[in-house]
């Protein structure tokens, strides 16, 4: 049991033995209702047919929503990426999850990606904007300029900002960050 | 000793020690040699007449470098932004250092800063931009909105992009730095 516990993300030697601990003072219902709710979640929860969100549906909550702008769609990395952006309750499009990022080093090539889907989604459709919503790094930047060029022709393509974040000091950003920050400079 | 280096910023009791120490161990001359530096240093540096950066001279290093770009002026808060600016080497104009942000709560209003020379010097000059490098916090804003609002009607303002720090985590960014990056997203 703990060398399972140990195979989880963020989860080391002495609190897999904690968690192994607090399972064996358990009564045995609570084991059984949590071993059937990990195979049930494991079982429903698939992808949306549309945005390749998680969803246990065929179509994820947020893809059938009638309050979403449908004319715009914000293309993220991966479910993380579209939760932290609703946290931020910024955006209210929809979204196109791809599944990670191109990357020649990993043999991530755009084919193991949801770029076809996207491209065929939004040939099929009016799309206002597409907004790309991917991490400032080499595999980001690839990927954005991947999808803008295939579809630039349908739809204006736009990428979120890159440079300061909140409450930062110019003096602790990095170089790059600078750079970007004054390349990216805006009209007040 | 040991109270006179406590004062200085970041440095506490146990590194004030080690200095001091490391003082007493040194011959003589060295010490006199230290003392007459921080001397000179504190008498014969000054504000740079034109951009109120550091220098000993009349005007600083980069007011008198004939590479720099005349007609792109970045106003930052303090000379330590201006050395981060430096350390990027994206920036190729003159600087204006204005030595603080405007701060009700601090009683900071903008006749302490150097935002009056600010404008007599663009209102004399040529300048194609003014580029505001202010950190993005309340002071930050209210600062670059009551300086874009003195000089649009000279020249273009703009300032530095606020969004995602180069290699950051969607998933790991504040909600308001997502906000902004969204908000001021740019075409691909």
């Amino acid at each position: 049991m703990i060398e399972h516990f140990e195979r989880f993300p963020g989860i080391g030697p002495r609190t897999a033995q904690r968690l192994a601990l607090f399972i064996l003072k358990q009564p045995e219902k609570n084991i059984k209702d949590f071993s059937e709710a990990l195979l049930e979640a494991h079982h429903n929860v698939g992808h949306c047919k549309t945005c390749f969100n998680l969803t246990s549906e065929d179509e994820c909550n947020i893809c059938v929503n009638p309050e979403r702008n449908r004319r715009i769609i914000c293309v993220v990395a991966d479910t993380r990426d579209l939760l932290a952006l609703e946290r931020a309750r910024e955006f209210k499009g929809l979204y196109h999850v791809i599944g990670g990022l191109i990357s020649p080093m990993d043999s991530v090539g755009p084919e193991l990606l949801e770029i076809k889907s996207l491209v065929e989604r939004v040939s099929k459709s009016d799309i206002d904007e597409i907004i790309l919503a991917l991490t400032p790094s080499v595999e980001g930047d690839t990927t954005s300029l991947y999808i803008g060029k295939l579809l630039s022709p349908f739809t204006k393509v736009t990428r979120i900002a890159y440079g300061l974040p909140m409450g930062s000091e110019l003096e602790y950003v990095d170089e790059i960050t600078l750079a970007r920050a004054l390349e990216g400079r805006t009209i007040v």
